[in-house]
């Protein structure tokens, strides 16, 4: 089955499973606040997102199995708690009220705060602390994925280590990069190891997840840890591509904001590696600007050009792409067609998406 | 054994455990930032602390079982990392920059910052960022005390389950805290269901994951829990009235702090509940100002004074000793006498400490 099919099929009864986590939750609690809190996280989990994470896992798992339950939808969710909960530190950290248009959630509670008659916080200060806690709550939240679900314990422990192991991956990921940041050269291989952590460990224990509730034999995880971490490579090489060169009303998200906070990009370090000298040094030289006017992060998208820095990074992303297809070869003996199918298609969707 | 022999017996082991876990990590990583990011982490952990919890857990483990075996100290360590973790967050959102006279684990990064050459953030926003990165990292680290350890994996998951329980728990008491700062009232049951989340649950699971590992009958439980979350309410009250009435050189800590940020303590409810309408308008007043000056701080401090909110609190605490006392009273068939003197001596300190 190809990928927006396959999603079609299954991304209802994700928004589902979300959904009846958080009313179960929401039903436990007396204080009036606990339940806005969670209704509004409730809210914010349900206001959109691909859900491509919980999409792999029940792929692998429907896969291995042969089978189509319902049953590996509960604990598919677990990664995406996870996903929601590393966005919503990031943007805090990143200081975005917004995401795809709507409001990030530390913003949803300085909103909130309007509520309040007796105003002792301001409303950035009381958004910025509901939303340092609001992450902690997605992400221990995500646990539960593991323990109130149709399987067996000594199976979901397995899930459980992966879990724990891609929050320390992406928080290993999220502080390289802002080590960088502050770094004047970056290479290629910093770059790619940074994003395999960030990106591509949420993905790669999403497919492993699945994995493992189906059984597979041990000798086939590399091939389905290249699969994934590729994926997540190719997925940030894209975005980073759409952060300065995509179409803000098909994305949501503004084509300047990488370039104004230096970020390490695919597209600054093809840059730096395709330059002469001395426009290296001028790129450099306006990245580490503390604000750039409108001119300036035009000149750097126009080096960007010169550079050609947008097919160099299309040509790191085929390469990233053929192997992830090699991977699923050797997957084809325990993976059923249909899934082989969807992993291909997801790959194609990731490289051509447009938002 | 009274607390403080037994304090000198176990926290250089405790210490030991904390940093071996530290050094594990830091072995393995490659990249030069991580490797400071942890080495602080680790100077952060080992800077201080009365390693109650871990004490704790320990004594009931060791009470149970009657056995003074040291396999018990590495899952003990658990509860603290997820203590340290939510200090680091409390900072944050408190901005504290100090805690105890030591800088709090952003703040170290903020000063890590000066390292960088090339400075992109600045140096306030770069030690935020890690911090909040640094308290999901204490978090995820902690819950690896349940995996590494010489006890069987069904037995861990079950200090798992308490793990997540006890942060879930935090994070509620931390969310009804904030709430109220923006509250007119709050009712003493408020308060105390408050601090039985922010304070108590971390306490009480330290005991009961102790227990856990000795293997306790469950209907002893409810008196482990009862103990655990009482020593929290004391302990609470008491942190209370020192952070108001405490002497700072002794307690490391400024006395007005508790006051201008309007927090909700035992000193205030108890204060509203005995001034007359008149006084207690006044105080309302007084605490509803985003700023406060030096005298207006002295003013409440004497409202509390006139209130006599000092000893309503401590007769508060008292009812809770009392309550703790005799939870140990019905634990004496399974807990070893000397372990039950360490619980009712601990009990004492608490009410008793002057830092």
């Amino acid at each position: 089955m190809k990928f927006l099919p396959f999603s079609a099929l299954y991304k209802p009864k994700i928004n589902t499973a979300i959904g009846s986590l958080f009313d179960r939750i929401i039903g436990q609690m007396k204080n009036k606040f606990l339940i806005d809190y969670y209704s509004e996280m409730k809210d914010y989990f349900l206001a959109g997102g691909k859900r491509i994470r919980p999409l792999i896992t029940i792929a692998a798992y429907n896969g291995i199995t042969n089978t189509n339950e319902d049953e590996i939808v509960l604990p598919s969710i677990g990664i995406e708690f996870l996903h929601n909960a590393t966005l919503i530190h990031d943007d805090i950290i990143d200081k975005d009220d917004f995401r795809r248009g709507k409001p990030a959630f530390h913003y949803k509670f300085a909103q909130y705060h309007s509520k309040y008659q007796f105003k002792k916080m301001n409303a950035a200060e009381f958004g910025t602390s509901i939303g340092i806690i609001g992450g902690d709550t997605a992400f221990i939240r995500g646990s539960e994925a593991y323990f109130n679900n149709n399987f067996a314990m000594n199976i979901n422990i397995n899930s459980i280590q992966y879990y724990r192991q891609a929050f320390a991956e992406v928080i290993h990921g999220v502080l390289i990069e802002i080590d960088m940041v502050n770094q004047k050269n970056t290479s290629i291989d910093e770059y790619i190891n940074m994003v395999s952590l960030k990106t591509g460990a949420l993905i790669e224990k999403s497919i492993l997840i699945g994995a493992n509730y189906g059984k597979i034999e041990q000798k086939y995880i590399p091939h389905l840890s290249t699969y994934g971490v590729n994926l997540g490579i190719i997925f940030q090489i894209i975005d980073d591509i759409l952060g300065t060169f995509g179409d803000e009303k098909v994305t949501g998200k503004p084509t300047d904001g990488d370039i104004r906070e230096g970020k390490r990009t695919c597209l600054l370090i093809e840059a730096m590696s395709n330059l002469n000298e001395t426009k290296k040094d001028h790129l450099v030289k306006l990245l580490s600007k503390s604000e750039l006017i409108n001119e300036e992060v035009e000149e750097v998208r126009d080096l960007y050009k010169e550079a050609d820095a947008i097919n160099s990074c299309k040509k790191l992303a085929s390469k990233y792409n053929q192997e992830a297809k090699d991977a699923l070869e050797k997957l084809k003996p325990v993976v059923n067609e249909s899934e082989i199918e969807f992993f291909e298609n997801l790959l194609k969707f990731v490289l051509e998406r447009k938002f």
